[in-house]
Protein backbone atom coordinates (compact mmCIF):
# COMPACT_ATOMS: atom_id res chain seq x y z
CA UNK A 1 0.00 0.00 0.00
CA UNK A 2 0.94 3.89 -0.46
CA UNK A 3 0.31 5.53 2.88
CA UNK A 4 0.39 9.01 3.46
CA UNK A 5 1.54 9.59 7.04
CA UNK A 6 1.07 13.39 8.41
CA UNK A 7 2.71 14.24 11.47
CA UNK A 8 5.15 11.96 11.82
CA UNK A 9 7.44 13.34 13.60
CA UNK A 10 5.38 12.89 16.92
CA UNK A 11 5.45 9.75 19.42
CA UNK A 12 2.36 8.43 17.61
CA UNK A 13 2.98 9.42 14.20
CA UNK A 14 6.79 7.57 15.12
CA UNK A 15 4.66 4.39 16.10
CA UNK A 16 2.85 3.76 12.88
CA UNK A 17 5.22 4.51 10.91
CA UNK A 18 7.63 2.24 12.55
CA UNK A 19 4.63 -0.52 12.48
CA UNK A 20 3.59 -0.03 8.69
CA UNK A 21 7.09 1.05 7.16
CA UNK A 22 8.62 -2.30 6.52
CA UNK A 23 5.43 -4.01 4.70
CA UNK A 24 4.18 -0.42 3.17
CA UNK A 25 5.64 2.80 1.24
CA UNK A 26 5.08 5.51 4.11
CA UNK A 27 4.90 8.89 2.83
CA UNK A 28 5.82 10.78 5.99
CA UNK A 29 5.26 14.46 6.15
CA UNK A 30 4.89 17.10 9.28
CA UNK A 31 5.46 21.05 9.02
CA UNK A 32 9.13 20.16 8.51
CA UNK A 33 9.57 18.07 5.94
CA UNK A 34 9.91 18.29 1.94
CA UNK A 35 7.07 18.32 1.22
CA UNK A 36 6.00 20.15 4.32
CA UNK A 37 2.20 20.62 5.79
CA UNK A 38 0.86 22.75 8.22
CA UNK A 39 -3.04 21.20 8.75
CA UNK A 40 -4.28 24.31 9.74
CA UNK A 41 -4.17 25.47 6.76
CA UNK A 42 -6.21 24.13 3.83
CA UNK A 43 -4.03 25.39 1.33
CA UNK A 44 -1.57 23.48 3.18
CA UNK A 45 -3.41 20.18 2.77
CA UNK A 46 -4.59 20.81 -0.54
CA UNK A 47 -0.98 21.26 -1.91
CA UNK A 48 0.34 18.00 -0.57
CA UNK A 49 -2.32 15.87 -1.70
CA UNK A 50 -1.61 17.89 -5.41
CA UNK A 51 1.54 16.70 -4.47
CA UNK A 52 1.73 13.22 -2.84
CA UNK A 53 -1.27 12.04 -4.94
CA UNK A 54 -3.40 8.76 -4.91
CA UNK A 55 -2.70 6.61 -1.64
CA UNK A 56 -4.08 3.86 -0.52
CA UNK A 57 -4.26 5.20 3.17
CA UNK A 58 -4.21 8.12 5.05
CA UNK A 59 -3.01 8.27 8.35
CA UNK A 60 -3.41 11.74 10.50
CA UNK A 61 -1.45 11.76 13.64
CA UNK A 62 -1.62 16.03 14.67
CA UNK A 63 -2.85 17.98 16.92
CA UNK A 64 -2.18 20.79 18.99
CA UNK A 65 -4.54 21.79 22.14
CA UNK A 66 -4.35 23.89 24.85
CA UNK A 67 -4.23 22.63 28.69
CA UNK A 68 -4.89 25.34 31.00
CA UNK A 69 -7.57 24.56 34.61
CA UNK A 70 -10.83 25.07 32.68
CA UNK A 71 -11.63 28.47 34.75
CA UNK A 72 -8.67 29.67 32.87
CA UNK A 73 -9.80 28.50 29.34
CA UNK A 74 -10.79 31.54 26.85
CA UNK A 75 -12.94 31.54 23.76
CA UNK A 76 -9.86 31.76 22.33
CA UNK A 77 -8.52 28.38 23.50
CA UNK A 78 -11.33 26.73 22.44
CA UNK A 79 -11.61 27.47 19.12
CA UNK A 80 -7.63 27.06 19.30
CA UNK A 81 -8.61 23.60 20.34
CA UNK A 82 -11.35 23.20 17.70
CA UNK A 83 -8.61 24.53 14.75
CA UNK A 84 -5.92 22.62 15.90
CA UNK A 85 -7.08 18.77 16.76
CA UNK A 86 -10.53 18.98 15.07
CA UNK A 87 -11.28 21.07 12.00
CA UNK A 88 -7.45 20.24 11.30
CA UNK A 89 -8.24 16.80 11.22
CA UNK A 90 -11.66 17.11 9.20
CA UNK A 91 -10.21 19.04 6.68
CA UNK A 92 -7.64 16.39 5.63
CA UNK A 93 -10.55 14.48 5.24
CA UNK A 94 -12.68 16.48 3.59
CA UNK A 95 -9.58 17.36 1.08
CA UNK A 96 -7.96 14.25 0.72
CA UNK A 97 -11.67 11.74 0.05
CA UNK A 98 -10.70 12.14 -3.86
CA UNK A 99 -6.96 11.02 -3.30
CA UNK A 100 -7.60 8.30 -1.60
CA UNK A 101 -8.21 4.67 -3.70
CA UNK A 102 -11.12 2.83 -3.81
CA UNK A 103 -11.80 0.55 -0.71
CA UNK A 104 -8.96 2.83 1.07
CA UNK A 105 -8.81 4.31 4.32
CA UNK A 106 -8.22 7.22 6.95
CA UNK A 107 -7.15 7.01 10.62
CA UNK A 108 -7.20 9.94 12.58
CA UNK A 109 -5.31 10.34 16.24
CA UNK A 110 -7.82 10.86 19.44
CA UNK A 111 -6.82 10.16 23.03
CA UNK A 112 -7.95 8.86 26.20
CA UNK A 113 -8.97 12.26 27.46
CA UNK A 114 -12.04 11.94 25.21
CA UNK A 115 -13.38 9.65 27.84
CA UNK A 116 -11.03 10.30 31.21
CA UNK A 117 -10.45 13.84 32.51
CA UNK A 118 -7.12 14.79 34.05
CA UNK A 119 -6.27 18.18 35.38
CA UNK A 120 -6.14 21.00 32.84
CA UNK A 121 -7.52 18.74 30.24
CA UNK A 122 -10.70 19.89 29.47
CA UNK A 123 -10.51 21.68 26.36
CA UNK A 124 -8.46 18.60 25.10
CA UNK A 125 -11.25 16.24 26.10
CA UNK A 126 -13.47 18.39 24.07
CA UNK A 127 -11.36 18.29 20.20
CA UNK A 128 -11.32 14.43 21.21
CA UNK A 129 -14.37 13.69 21.77
CA UNK A 130 -15.45 15.75 18.70
CA UNK A 131 -13.03 13.92 16.53
CA UNK A 132 -14.07 10.45 18.17
CA UNK A 133 -18.32 10.98 17.19
CA UNK A 134 -17.22 12.46 13.47
CA UNK A 135 -15.63 9.35 13.01
CA UNK A 136 -19.08 7.17 14.39
CA UNK A 137 -20.74 9.74 12.18
CA UNK A 138 -19.06 10.07 8.75
CA UNK A 139 -18.26 6.43 8.31
CA UNK A 140 -21.53 5.44 6.39
CA UNK A 141 -21.20 8.01 4.06
CA UNK A 142 -17.68 7.79 3.02
CA UNK A 143 -17.70 7.04 -0.95
CA UNK A 144 -16.12 4.26 -2.82
CA UNK A 145 -15.04 2.25 0.19
CA UNK A 146 -13.20 4.82 2.30
CA UNK A 147 -13.37 3.67 5.54
CA UNK A 148 -12.11 5.81 8.40
CA UNK A 149 -11.40 5.13 12.27
CA UNK A 150 -9.66 6.66 14.92
CA UNK A 151 -7.00 5.02 17.19
CA UNK A 152 -7.57 6.21 20.86
CA UNK A 153 -4.47 5.89 23.00
CA UNK A 154 -3.68 6.58 26.31
CA UNK A 155 -0.45 8.17 27.54
CA UNK A 156 2.72 6.58 25.29
CA UNK A 157 5.21 5.08 27.54
CA UNK A 158 7.90 6.78 24.98
CA UNK A 159 6.01 10.18 26.25
CA UNK A 160 7.88 10.41 29.50
CA UNK A 161 7.81 14.21 29.78
CA UNK A 162 3.57 13.62 30.47
CA UNK A 163 3.36 10.98 32.54
CA UNK A 164 3.08 12.82 35.19
CA UNK A 165 -0.27 14.75 33.92
CA UNK A 166 -1.11 11.27 33.84
CA UNK A 167 -1.62 9.76 37.32
CA UNK A 168 -1.99 5.89 38.13
CA UNK A 169 -2.89 5.72 33.80
CA UNK A 170 -0.69 3.02 32.56
CA UNK A 171 1.47 3.72 29.78
CA UNK A 172 0.94 2.35 26.65
CA UNK A 173 4.07 0.80 24.60
CA UNK A 174 4.45 2.23 21.24
CA UNK A 175 4.44 -1.06 19.51
CA UNK A 176 0.97 -1.50 20.41
CA UNK A 177 -0.19 1.93 19.44
CA UNK A 178 1.55 0.82 15.76
CA UNK A 179 -0.40 -2.44 15.70
CA UNK A 180 -3.54 -0.62 16.36
CA UNK A 181 -2.70 1.72 13.21
CA UNK A 182 -2.00 -1.71 11.29
CA UNK A 183 -5.56 -2.83 12.53
CA UNK A 184 -6.97 0.04 11.23
CA UNK A 185 -4.81 0.54 7.62
CA UNK A 186 -4.94 -3.19 6.74
CA UNK A 187 -7.96 -4.70 8.48
CA UNK A 188 -11.93 -3.92 7.34
CA UNK A 189 -13.48 -1.91 10.48
CA UNK A 190 -15.12 1.61 9.86
CA UNK A 191 -16.49 3.87 11.87
CA UNK A 192 -14.47 2.46 14.69
CA UNK A 193 -12.49 3.97 17.70
CA UNK A 194 -10.10 1.67 19.00
CA UNK A 195 -9.50 2.58 22.12
CA UNK A 196 -6.02 2.06 24.26
CA UNK A 197 -6.38 2.24 27.73
CA UNK B 1 -34.22 26.59 43.21
CA UNK B 2 -33.87 28.89 40.86
CA UNK B 3 -32.94 27.30 37.14
CA UNK B 4 -31.99 29.36 34.29
CA UNK B 5 -33.45 27.55 31.23
CA UNK B 6 -31.51 28.26 28.22
CA UNK B 7 -33.44 27.02 24.81
CA UNK B 8 -36.90 26.94 26.55
CA UNK B 9 -38.73 27.25 23.04
CA UNK B 10 -37.23 23.99 21.50
CA UNK B 11 -38.40 20.12 22.20
CA UNK B 12 -35.86 19.39 24.69
CA UNK B 13 -36.32 22.79 26.50
CA UNK B 14 -39.97 22.31 26.69
CA UNK B 15 -39.76 18.80 28.27
CA UNK B 16 -36.88 20.04 30.88
CA UNK B 17 -39.35 23.20 31.66
CA UNK B 18 -42.61 21.12 32.40
CA UNK B 19 -40.47 18.72 34.47
CA UNK B 20 -39.16 21.44 36.55
CA UNK B 21 -41.46 24.28 36.65
CA UNK B 22 -43.61 22.69 39.34
CA UNK B 23 -40.89 22.48 42.28
CA UNK B 24 -38.65 25.24 41.15
CA UNK B 25 -38.45 28.65 39.97
CA UNK B 26 -37.77 28.29 36.10
CA UNK B 27 -36.06 31.32 34.07
CA UNK B 28 -36.74 30.14 30.39
CA UNK B 29 -35.37 32.34 27.64
CA UNK B 30 -34.47 32.29 24.22
CA UNK B 31 -33.75 34.34 21.08
CA UNK B 32 -37.44 35.58 21.08
CA UNK B 33 -38.06 35.71 25.28
CA UNK B 34 -37.34 39.28 27.41
CA UNK B 35 -34.69 38.63 28.37
CA UNK B 36 -33.66 37.30 25.24
CA UNK B 37 -30.55 35.24 24.32
CA UNK B 38 -28.12 34.63 21.56
CA UNK B 39 -26.08 31.98 22.64
CA UNK B 40 -22.83 32.24 19.25
CA UNK B 41 -22.78 35.53 20.67
CA UNK B 42 -20.66 35.97 24.25
CA UNK B 43 -22.09 39.60 24.49
CA UNK B 44 -25.48 38.16 24.59
CA UNK B 45 -24.78 35.20 27.27
CA UNK B 46 -22.64 38.05 29.51
CA UNK B 47 -26.00 40.26 29.70
CA UNK B 48 -28.33 37.66 29.97
CA UNK B 49 -26.38 36.77 33.59
CA UNK B 50 -25.74 40.10 34.47
CA UNK B 51 -29.77 40.75 33.97
CA UNK B 52 -30.50 37.10 36.06
CA UNK B 53 -28.58 36.98 38.58
CA UNK B 54 -27.55 34.29 40.82
CA UNK B 55 -28.98 30.64 40.02
CA UNK B 56 -28.57 26.80 41.56
CA UNK B 57 -28.56 25.39 38.13
CA UNK B 58 -28.60 26.25 34.34
CA UNK B 59 -29.76 24.09 31.76
CA UNK B 60 -28.70 24.64 28.57
CA UNK B 61 -30.72 23.05 25.52
CA UNK B 62 -29.89 24.86 22.28
CA UNK B 63 -27.56 23.59 19.34
CA UNK B 64 -27.97 24.24 15.48
CA UNK B 65 -25.69 22.07 12.76
CA UNK B 66 -25.90 21.89 9.46
CA UNK B 67 -26.86 18.45 8.94
CA UNK B 68 -25.41 17.76 5.08
CA UNK B 69 -23.68 14.51 3.08
CA UNK B 70 -20.43 14.40 4.34
CA UNK B 71 -18.88 15.15 0.68
CA UNK B 72 -20.77 18.05 1.04
CA UNK B 73 -20.32 19.79 4.44
CA UNK B 74 -17.66 22.42 4.14
CA UNK B 75 -15.07 23.71 6.50
CA UNK B 76 -17.97 26.94 7.23
CA UNK B 77 -20.36 23.82 8.07
CA UNK B 78 -17.89 22.15 10.23
CA UNK B 79 -17.19 25.88 12.20
CA UNK B 80 -20.99 26.34 12.20
CA UNK B 81 -21.74 23.06 14.33
CA UNK B 82 -18.76 24.23 16.83
CA UNK B 83 -20.22 27.92 16.71
CA UNK B 84 -23.52 27.18 17.25
CA UNK B 85 -23.32 23.95 19.14
CA UNK B 86 -20.32 23.36 20.85
CA UNK B 87 -18.60 27.10 21.73
CA UNK B 88 -22.28 28.59 22.70
CA UNK B 89 -22.43 25.65 25.16
CA UNK B 90 -19.20 26.09 26.30
CA UNK B 91 -19.49 29.90 26.61
CA UNK B 92 -22.41 29.56 28.86
CA UNK B 93 -20.20 27.65 31.12
CA UNK B 94 -17.43 29.89 30.80
CA UNK B 95 -19.35 32.97 31.59
CA UNK B 96 -22.06 31.41 33.89
CA UNK B 97 -19.89 29.63 36.22
CA UNK B 98 -19.59 32.79 38.71
CA UNK B 99 -23.09 33.35 38.70
CA UNK B 100 -24.05 29.55 39.52
CA UNK B 101 -24.32 29.07 43.38
CA UNK B 102 -21.75 26.44 45.61
CA UNK B 103 -22.97 23.18 44.56
CA UNK B 104 -25.55 24.24 41.61
CA UNK B 105 -25.29 22.93 38.37
CA UNK B 106 -24.39 23.09 34.71
CA UNK B 107 -26.72 20.50 32.23
CA UNK B 108 -26.25 20.84 28.40
CA UNK B 109 -27.50 19.28 25.80
CA UNK B 110 -26.23 16.20 23.40
CA UNK B 111 -27.24 13.72 21.49
CA UNK B 112 -27.73 10.06 19.84
CA UNK B 113 -25.34 11.07 17.16
CA UNK B 114 -22.54 11.19 19.35
CA UNK B 115 -22.80 7.54 19.26
CA UNK B 116 -24.97 6.26 16.53
CA UNK B 117 -24.74 7.80 12.62
CA UNK B 118 -27.40 8.74 10.59
CA UNK B 119 -27.42 10.03 7.21
CA UNK B 120 -26.12 13.69 6.71
CA UNK B 121 -25.39 13.87 10.58
CA UNK B 122 -21.41 13.58 10.52
CA UNK B 123 -21.06 17.41 11.67
CA UNK B 124 -24.09 17.03 13.76
CA UNK B 125 -21.94 13.73 15.89
CA UNK B 126 -18.89 15.66 16.22
CA UNK B 127 -20.43 18.49 17.70
CA UNK B 128 -22.47 16.23 19.78
CA UNK B 129 -19.29 14.20 20.66
CA UNK B 130 -17.01 17.44 21.34
CA UNK B 131 -19.68 18.53 24.06
CA UNK B 132 -19.61 15.44 26.00
CA UNK B 133 -16.46 14.51 26.00
CA UNK B 134 -15.90 18.42 27.43
CA UNK B 135 -18.45 17.59 30.34
CA UNK B 136 -16.44 14.44 31.23
CA UNK B 137 -13.16 16.77 31.11
CA UNK B 138 -14.50 19.90 32.91
CA UNK B 139 -16.18 18.24 35.87
CA UNK B 140 -13.30 17.84 38.06
CA UNK B 141 -12.50 21.32 37.53
CA UNK B 142 -15.37 23.01 38.25
CA UNK B 143 -15.62 25.34 41.66
CA UNK B 144 -16.88 25.36 44.61
CA UNK B 145 -18.72 21.81 43.97
CA UNK B 146 -20.48 22.96 40.71
CA UNK B 147 -21.82 20.13 38.49
CA UNK B 148 -21.97 19.26 34.80
CA UNK B 149 -23.55 16.60 33.10
CA UNK B 150 -25.19 16.08 29.33
CA UNK B 151 -28.87 15.21 28.43
CA UNK B 152 -28.14 12.55 25.37
CA UNK B 153 -31.07 11.35 23.89
CA UNK B 154 -32.45 10.17 20.88
CA UNK B 155 -35.21 11.68 18.91
CA UNK B 156 -37.41 12.73 20.43
CA UNK B 157 -41.50 11.58 20.32
CA UNK B 158 -42.61 14.62 19.91
CA UNK B 159 -40.48 15.91 17.37
CA UNK B 160 -42.10 14.07 14.33
CA UNK B 161 -40.88 15.89 11.77
CA UNK B 162 -37.34 14.11 12.82
CA UNK B 163 -38.64 10.79 12.90
CA UNK B 164 -37.90 9.63 8.84
CA UNK B 165 -34.52 10.78 9.35
CA UNK B 166 -33.71 7.97 12.62
CA UNK B 167 -35.18 4.75 10.83
CA UNK B 168 -35.95 2.12 13.29
CA UNK B 169 -34.38 4.69 16.55
CA UNK B 170 -37.40 4.11 19.56
CA UNK B 171 -37.95 7.64 20.07
CA UNK B 172 -38.31 8.86 23.35
CA UNK B 173 -40.94 10.46 25.41
CA UNK B 174 -40.58 13.97 26.73
CA UNK B 175 -41.56 12.91 30.12
CA UNK B 176 -38.59 10.90 29.90
CA UNK B 177 -36.22 13.73 28.83
CA UNK B 178 -37.81 15.58 31.39
CA UNK B 179 -36.82 13.20 33.78
CA UNK B 180 -32.91 13.14 32.96
CA UNK B 181 -33.07 17.06 33.37
CA UNK B 182 -34.31 16.53 37.17
CA UNK B 183 -31.68 13.52 37.52
CA UNK B 184 -28.88 16.04 36.31
CA UNK B 185 -30.49 19.29 38.36
CA UNK B 186 -31.47 17.33 41.55
CA UNK B 187 -29.27 14.74 41.85
CA UNK B 188 -25.25 14.66 42.61
CA UNK B 189 -23.65 13.00 39.81
CA UNK B 190 -21.25 15.15 37.95
CA UNK B 191 -18.76 14.70 34.70
CA UNK B 192 -21.85 12.32 33.66
CA UNK B 193 -23.41 11.56 30.05
CA UNK B 194 -26.80 10.64 30.55
CA UNK B 195 -27.83 8.78 27.22
CA UNK B 196 -31.54 8.02 26.26
CA UNK B 197 -30.84 5.00 23.85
Amino acid sequence: MRILLIGASGHVGRAAQDALAERHEVIAVSRSTAPAVDTTDEASIEALFAEVGEVDAVIVAVGSVPFKPVEELTRDDYRAAFLGKVLSQLDVVRIGTPFVRDGGSFTLTTGILAREPIATGAAASMANGAVESFVIGAAPELPRGIRINAISPTVLAEATGYHDAFPGFAPVASDVVGLAFVRAVEGVGTGRVLALD
